[in-house]
């Protein structure tokens, strides 16, 4: 069951209305690597999780994606303004003058419809892991790209808390993983001699081989620096 | 530059037609962790890498799993047989019988049309190889659903192949990742507090905690357990 | 701020797997009538929203819907068994035994990939809450077709939960719809005289007519059959 | 069968070309609240209707909205002048400068391709009427915003009468359902304690409440206030 | 203006229903190749168009397009039957089933919504005739695909006059096509070297090459083979 | 097999970045016309062909448009310079600017995503074919579109080898065709009176008529005016 609380997450303000950035940030909310493709990736995969540990840890996350959602339609709300004006529009998403009002959209900052194209689920808790472990390192990277062409503080203030959980999930989704060892698609790594061949197609070019194909394992997220730094 | 050679990668027959598991196969042609989508995106992220190997590296898999599309195609082609039979599907896709004359089609195996929407690019390497390694997982997994539900032993040899060259680059990524420490979204990695922070937002329950947050870094794919097996 | 209770906002139980119904409910779980259309509607939808008592109307329905959503899955979930059998498959949507691992995925019963073209939202309250009024009709609707089709006595129970849902937040929604008058876009309503037209363009045939143009007003959803009978 | 006059149903002018507006514009050709939409919806429903008067009704609007898409067409194409001129484009949609040579597409305003997914359709006659009324309303919204971004006459009279016929199509679509009492969807309505409850799941608010659920009902669109005002 | 008139083009019946049949023939209404996408190809196209004699064929065509549209799915309709039934759906399509109680929708016949994506529009009168010649002759094949898999008389002579007024369409595009002698995108073939070049990247093998390149032209669709008989 | 050979196809320069035409660029790489479909396209007919000329041919132009596509990314890469700046975008597409790290993607210049809906492919060679001349003109006209809107000197360069590839494809395509005379669907054209009708559905106006319907024939592509010139 899901509940709502009216108050949000974290605090969301903006110095002042920005249609054009409005319609950039609208790539964190209806984009691919946004805060509704990642709500929904985890939940999805969540139904089936049948570790107690691990599907407590989707469900956290999830719910704070779904309330990540709120403070970045919250952010471009703010920074829709009052005035229907497409006119001084720059950018690629125009909706918000001539369809929703002003409000949010599920659209990327283009105006592509977000489509569950961007979920990935697989029903394998390794495979699933990953996606999300990627899923995060590249809301990261979107966030930085949105961070660095605003100068409005309290839009800077939003996205930099929300960078940071991202990160956090990474961190979180990696100590999950290093519990599967040996399990579902993890089994079974590289026995077979077409696990270790490499086809150099394009050329000129090679600078990579495979020697013992092992299936993949983190350092340990929480604790490998540390332990590096004690030595 | 692309050249075409008429020898597949690697030999593909099947026993028997099958056309209800021709449309199954679909999924790795034209489906979200498939062929096509796999050597799209790398390509695409191939375009801006300046790093001279990893480029390669990117440009060598997108080149096989190309291979592999045209592989997964021919598979499907003989699976297909000689007659249009919508009758007797009992397969979501029925494309071939209705639209394609029993020739593979760039959809799902349930007939959903494939879309960029599948594809990861962000110009990032770590988010970019990450987001490479998870698909290559996902993969792996899909190919393990489509072995389980066949007996056809040609139909599992290409299958086997396949499989295990995911292993491969799953294996050649994370070489490459290992090469990344401390660049692009990798840099200044849990340094403010709301990295640190868990949110319990779904109740009961709470097993995960966040101490030293690090960067994602993978155990060395090659030598790891080599290691291991000496100390 | 979402959060989540791990207990069902209402029980789901299966008497017995069944793979084909399982693809069936799929069309509740990521169809166009079905609830995450109408959470993300109506969370969307919230977001611009003003009034107070409106905008808590909307939110504790989108939570519901997610609540919703969650129950139809762990029904999908139940249905699907344990075997993955793409082979005795006869619904559209294959997905869970290629793709998901028997997990519910953000499709409908065919196969076809959720979208946000799904969803409705203009900022203007009396378009929105009508919206939201069909679509909850339409989601009875679905429901009832999905009812016929099934003997197991907890999928029943579940759909009759829902279907009953509905109704409770069409009614709601019109109580909603009562206190717009004259506002918004139900303003100005019938002045030219282009609204008092009627084209009859499909011949033969002509049986309505235009006289006195009137925005659109419910009977009060919650007095008007009482009304009717006291008097 | 349909056939085609070359007389618009309703003159078109614009007073000068105006190539953003006309990306603007593209959102009622190809939007989810436009034309197309609007008659492929009707068009669609109408196929199994029984009820002669209301199969009358449907194809009377699902034609003359087939004539406004052909209306919206000709004014896109009159803005669009007669220069490939992207660099000046500030609008989301840039196709009619780079694939369409000035002709107007389905697409929407910020370039998203049209598709089905807009199109609701139940084979229930109180679901499928109640979505005609709200997706009138929803027109009749978007060209209220389109309306107040444009001096242009000839543009603005178009929009004028494009927008009053929605109300009439309102009008009428109420006028329709007014007959349907008790039959399909609005059957049983409100029979069981689960119609009746009020989740309060966001929290704080609560300010809504069901008594007496009904099934939708209207006030009579011709003569509500007609009667009200003789009282 | 587009008017509608209740009788069909032609007339329609079906010897009995046959819901899976019904799904099949799906494809022609909503799918790539089939009724809605000539008509709306058409229409779009002919917005722009100039010349009078071609606008008025474009239009003649785009009409009877929408009229054939109308056939299929009087045709889908009859053949749905009366029964909600997706227990014994075999095939990919089972939305008549679950969502539109029986009615056809604009799907093909694996559920795939019909999308804009689908129209070809250029701007250019030669490219936009090719493109049509192109649809009509796919059009044809889908109809023999589907003529091939059905003994129900009623259908099969719906399906032969559709079949065959594509034949009479392409032919009548071809001869628009014969008007447009070095005109648009047809004027200066073949002047530059790279026109000229074959780039053999399929080994082996190589077995056409080029001398001097023209502009397509047909022969003349209707004198053609007449005057060779003649001769 | 696919190899990749890191040289281009033809050498690809631009003068000077320029973020925006980047944008319109996009067009080629991802939309309907661009390379990435002429290259999927010819791909996925070519795996059921059985002729070996013919077969060899597709796979060749595949091949190039695989090239073309990566001639068409590392322009976008050149143009779309080293700095994101979404402020000053004023094309549709603003990805590059916040999803893509300015790497080139898999849309249109108006950001929408690629699909596979833009492909067609019949089974039929002779369909294949006429989809195959039309597709090669069309992505003629929107590289004049292109061509026309930029003074660039090294993007022109580009787009002028690519359009004139995009003749000499279309010449070959029309030599492939020459070949089929009497198969497939070209078989039995116009022997029932359907084929020879006209139905005149758009008013006022008729200028065409249908005597003697032949099926789709080329002027031989490359001794046609040749022979002309020697008479």
């Amino acid at each position: 069951m899901f509940k709502h609380d009216k108050q949000l997450l974290h605090e969301v303000k903006v110095d002042a209305p920005n249609p054009n950035y409005a319609a950039m940030l609208q790539e964190q909310l209806g984009g691919p690597q946004g805060e509704l493709k990642a709500a929904l990736q985890y939940l999805s995969q969540s139904f089936r999780i049948k570790d107690k540990e691990i599907k407590d840890l989707f469900l956290d996350i999830a719910a704070e994606e779904l309330s990540h959602m709120e403070m970045v339609a919250t952010a471009i709300n703010l920074l829709n303004g009052h005035n229907l004006d497409a006119k001084n529009a720059t950018i690629g998403n125009i909706e918000a003058h001539v369809l929703t009002g002003l409000a949010p959209a599920l659209t990327n900052a283009s105006g592509q419809l977000w489509t569950a194209a961007y979920v990935n689920e697989t029903g394998d808790l390794a495979a699933d892991i990953l996606s999300n472990i990627a899923a995060e390192q590249r809301a990261k990277v979107v966030y930085e790209y949105l961070y660095r062409q605003i100068n409005d503080k309290g839009v800077r203030d939003t996205i930099d808390f929300l960078l940071n959980r991202e990160e956090a999930h990474n961190t979180l989704f990696r100590e999950a993983f290093n519990k599967l060892q040996d399990t579902g698609s993890l089994k079974d790594w590289g026995i077979t001699k077409d696990s270790r061949l490499y086809f150099d197609l394009s050329t000129p070019g090679k600078y990579f081989d495979i020697n013992q194909p092992q299936p993949p394992s983190f350092n340990n997220p929480d604790n490998s620096q540390a332990n590096q730094n004690l030595q």
